[in-house]
This record gives structure tokens, sequence and C-alpha cells, in this order.
């Protein structure tokens, strides 16, 4: 299945939606916020700074913001959905793990758009237990949903379950790797070479 | 390979050192803990009334346990350490995911034991999300320990890495259904059919 296949069989306009940096306050103040959290670490920084880094009020930052945390957690659930739906989107003689294969693609070309932002992130994340902590549990939750979306599709427990985990598996395998890498390389190709490392694995 | 081939492969003491109730203050608190818990709710319940129950102190309470969390969370760092021991015992020729199944052998022996308790203290920990995340956590830990122990055994990565989140996956997807049922069963026998599904499923 390609990834014009899976994008035609989603909702484009959530799908395409999701530009990083998208314009007026919301992109302004994430990108303040991150590079202050690299300049100065993400502890040390204050919502009031990164508003005025970004030329806002600090109330304007809590329209778009619950805390200074979620700044890198936004666009969270949005990528859950799009997982979801590109489970829902297979087409009906998929399987389990094609369904989630699907979502994968869907992830890679969610998750690999911006490599050096990625990276940036992910070393402030890394930087701190409270932020490591708030990811895994990020990745749980996507990783029921697409267990309930298998589940919808009629594949039953624990099947539905045990292949939804090795989508999330493979997608936190393939993307530490991803930004573990100086240069940019391609997401979706490291997601494929993962999951098939992880058959390998299963099949000895 | 069979349990009496890990344990046997395993330091003795550390395993069958594990029982659930210690005699004595610490066994005490954990029942009197797990009991108010069940009763009045995790959150409803204060270190000083688990002490009373268990007839100690509160300072006995705390020479035992951080916090009224720790108690239901005691052991969770001797069974990460009996699980990387399983990886570092299992015999040299077996491979990555042979070594991950003498961990879940281990496992299964050890989390297997109670099956009452074990059901009280998930209804415990899955009706509080800070519990949750908690587990979450913990579960990953082992997962970080399983993947070390494999790469000190000589399997590089990224084969290390998802060997041990097969593992993880398989365990918690097995622990669930074992303690989701009403009678008690055999969870080593859950653990191999888990991982046989999860074989299935990748095998597609």
């Amino acid at each position: 299945m390609t990834i014009a296949h899976v994008m035609s069989a989603c909702d484009m306009t959530t799908i395409t939606g999701m530009v990083r940096w998208e314009p007026g306050a919301g992109g302004r103040l994430r990108e303040a916020a991150l590079e202050l959290y690299v300049e100065r670490g993400y502890e040390q920084t204050t919502v009031a700074e990164i508003a005025q880094r970004a030329g806002v009020t600090a109330r304007t930052f809590f329209r778009h913001f619950a805390d200074k945390r979620e700044v890198l957690f936004a666009g969270s659930q949005e990528l859950q959905d799009g997982l979801a739906q590109a489970v829902r989107a297979a087409p009906p003689a998929t399987g389990a793990l094609g369904a989630v294969e699907a979502a994968l693609e869907v992830a890679a070309e969610w998750l690999g758009r911006d490599h050096p932002h990625s990276r940036q992130r992910q070393s402030v994340v890394e930087a701190n237990p409270e932020l490591r902590e708030r990811e895994l549990i990020k990745m749980a939750r996507i990783g029921a949903a697409l267990a309930e979306g298998l589940r919808r599709r009629g594949v039953p427990d624990p099947e539905a379950t045990l292949a939804a985990e090795v989508g999330i598996v493979t997608l936190r395998v393939a993307f530490g790797q991803w930004v573990s890498r100086p240069e940019p390389s391609d997401l979706g190709a490291l997601m494929r070479e993962t999951l098939s490392a992880l058959r390998a694995v299963t099949a000895r």
C-alpha cells in the first residue's frame, strides 16, 4: 500500500492541515518555546518568556496551550486521530498488521516532515523525566486508539491489541533511530525496515 | 526451556525470596494498604490509616515505603532485576527472543503466584490515572533493562530493543488477560500463547 493510497483513503483536510508552524500566534509560540527550551532548558523557561519572544501576551499563550508542557505535545491528539482514521480507512480485505502498516505510513508522513525540529524537540523531551513520561503516555494512548480501530474492523482480541502494540513498538524504535541521526532521512522507509526487523526477530 | 531450567540458571535466592507477604511490618503494611484502597479508594486512603490498620506507626510506614503509591510498586525493581538476570543467564546459543522468553517464564513465576491479590491490585491501579501512568513507566523501565541485557549478550540494535519490546507487549497483554479472568489460571501458559499469537500476527 502506498502513501498516496492511504492518503486518498483518509480525510485529506485532517492530514494535510497539519503543517508544523501554522501562521499566527500558535505557530510563533511553539517556535519561541522550542528555541527557549533548547537555549535555557525546559525547566528554566517560563510562559511569560515564551510569550514575550513570540511577541504576544501570556493571556494569548493560554488561549493556545494549557501550560508550557502542552506546547511540546500539541498535535498529538490529531496524530492519534489520523492514525486511527488510517486504520479505519484501510481496504476491508487488509489484515490487522496491514491496517497498522497503513497507519505507520501516515505517522511517517506526519512526523517525518521536519528533521531539525524533531531533533530539537527530542533533545528537550529526553532531558526531562516528566516529558519522557508524557511521551510514553501519549504513545500508550495512540496504541489503545489503534487497537480500538482494529476491533471495529472485526479483529478480535488479543490480535487487535498485539497488532496495535507491534505498530507502536515499530513507530517508537524507528522514530528514535531517525531523530538520533544528524542528517535527515526517509522516516517511512525506516519504519518499513524496522517492521521487517521486528518480523525477523519474531520469526526466529 | 522450562521454568526449572531458567530458575536453576538464576540466582535462586533472588527469585525465591520474593514471597508476597513477607512476615513483619512490610507485609502487614502492604496487605493493609491494598485492603483500604479496595474498600475506600486509593485517593481517599491516608498513610496514617494504613499504618493504623497494620498496627504500626506512620514512622514505620515510611521506613518501608516512600509514600502510599510505592506500596503498590514495591518489588518492581526486583522484578526488573530478576528478568534482566534471566536474560543474562540464558544459554549462550539462545537467540534474542529465546532469552526474552526465559525472562517471561520468570515473570510468570513471579507475577502469577496470587491471582486474588493481583486482581485487587489491578482494580486499584486501573481506577487511578496516576497509578496507570506509573505502571506504564515501570514497564518501560523493564523493557529498557531487557534490551540492555540483550545488548550485553551481543545482540545489536535495533534487534535488542525490538525483542525486548516484543517481550513487554507479551507480558502486558498476557497479564492483562490473566487478571481480567475471575478464576486463577496458568500465567506462564498464557504468556506462551500470547507470544504465539504475536508471532502469528507478524507472520501474516
